[in-house]
């Protein structure tokens, strides 16, 4: 099972896990304001045949302090060090849940996210301390991990950068251009070029020595 | 904030939160057939005053192989040692996932919830050992953990039986006939007097030899 937004980052982790298994994709429609990403993590699925893609409607409007869901906030053009405000609070945690449940039912063996610990460090659902400490949950929370038989988490991309995504994902025929980062990209997945998965990912090609399939505003 | 499904434990777990602390409330409508029960979580959440109550809209249909979910299977009637079929793979993961990241908006100290593992030893998202590990996920999933904030998972019924929790709800001022235990009540929330809820819940007020307030079909 394959956590796919739709973006870079977890197209390639799709690309990676399909390599050796066939797969499942699970996309979530979480209030986020950059619905455009769902229409593309369809085109994505459909183009790599996954045995079924599900979208689950879960409504983190009630987060109301993440740039990302809080429409009323501005996506900030400017990085820093810190915990950004697109941080969406918990996300990783529950979505990783549901793909545990859905995994179980299905009795997947691994679920792939497409962290990466590297550029995305301000949050704190992305580092590979809390992906380990996921994988023990799995082994106590459902009926398959007290069985021995936990879901094995999967994050292909967590010490890998930007450029060296992009280029693992050509490798495995990865059409970016179908793929959509953008924090505000318009209903046509047009991106804005200017937010921060805008600018990680443009640089991203850049070091890769790649041009940049993206479609731009 | 307090997990509150409307049933006996958790509304107990609500009264004992009370006790200290001024409360939120979460359930979730996850396509469960007992909807009865989100009706009660409603009225209790009302006569308790809290601070605020949220039903999230969470579509777990997909995890077709549970008979809480999936309205085509029968709700058993006999309980056994085993795993039973109204088990929700990773349910209080998800739940706790989504509060934890409620928690975090509203800075809440503390999420209870209101498992028991004496009566619930089937089910692997009740016992000690998974609270315990959900615990130590929250010091590294969210913002608040990795700054030594992380939200605290109390569990107080985790070690009562059904006749302990009756006792020290009716201690509380708890008025069990608004709450809704069966897995299969109706749309007015009577009970089947059947269901493995049912039963365990009638046990416990024969155990602690009190009048059983529950309303029944």
């Amino acid at each position: 099972m394959v956590l796919l937004s739709g973006g870079l980052d977890s197209v390639t982790a799709l690309a990676i896990a399909q390599q050796q298994y066939e797969c499942y994709a699970l996309s979530f429609r979480y209030g986020q304001r950059h619905t455009a990403e769902l229409v593309a993590s369809e085109r994505i699925a459909q183009s790599a045949q996954v045995k079924k893609h599900h979208i689950v409607d879960l409504n983190l409007s009630l987060f109301e302090n993440s740039a990302l869901t809080n429409h009323q906030l501005n996506i900030p053009t400017d990085s820093s060090s810190e915990i950004p405000i697109t941080y969406v609070p918990a996300r990783n945690t529950i979505f990783l849940s549901i793909a545990m449940g859905w995994a179980e039912v299905l009795e997947a063996s691994s679920i792939f996210i497409g962290v990466n610990a590297l550029d995305y460090s301000g949050y704190p659902d992305c580092r590979p301390e809390f992906v380990e400490t996921f994988q023990s949950m799995c082994h106590l929370a459902t009926k398959a991990g007290i069985e021995g038989n936990a879901v094995r988490i999967q994050a292909p991309l967590i010490h890998m950068t930007k450029a060296q995504i992009i280029k693992q994902g050509m490798r495995l025929g990865v059409n970016y251009a179908d793929t959509v980062s953008c924090y505000q990209a318009t209903q046509q997945g047009l991106a804005c070029g200017q937010c921060d998965s805008c600018k990680l990912r443009a640089q991203g090609f850049v070091d890769a020595g790649l041009k940049d399939p993206t479609h731009y505003q």
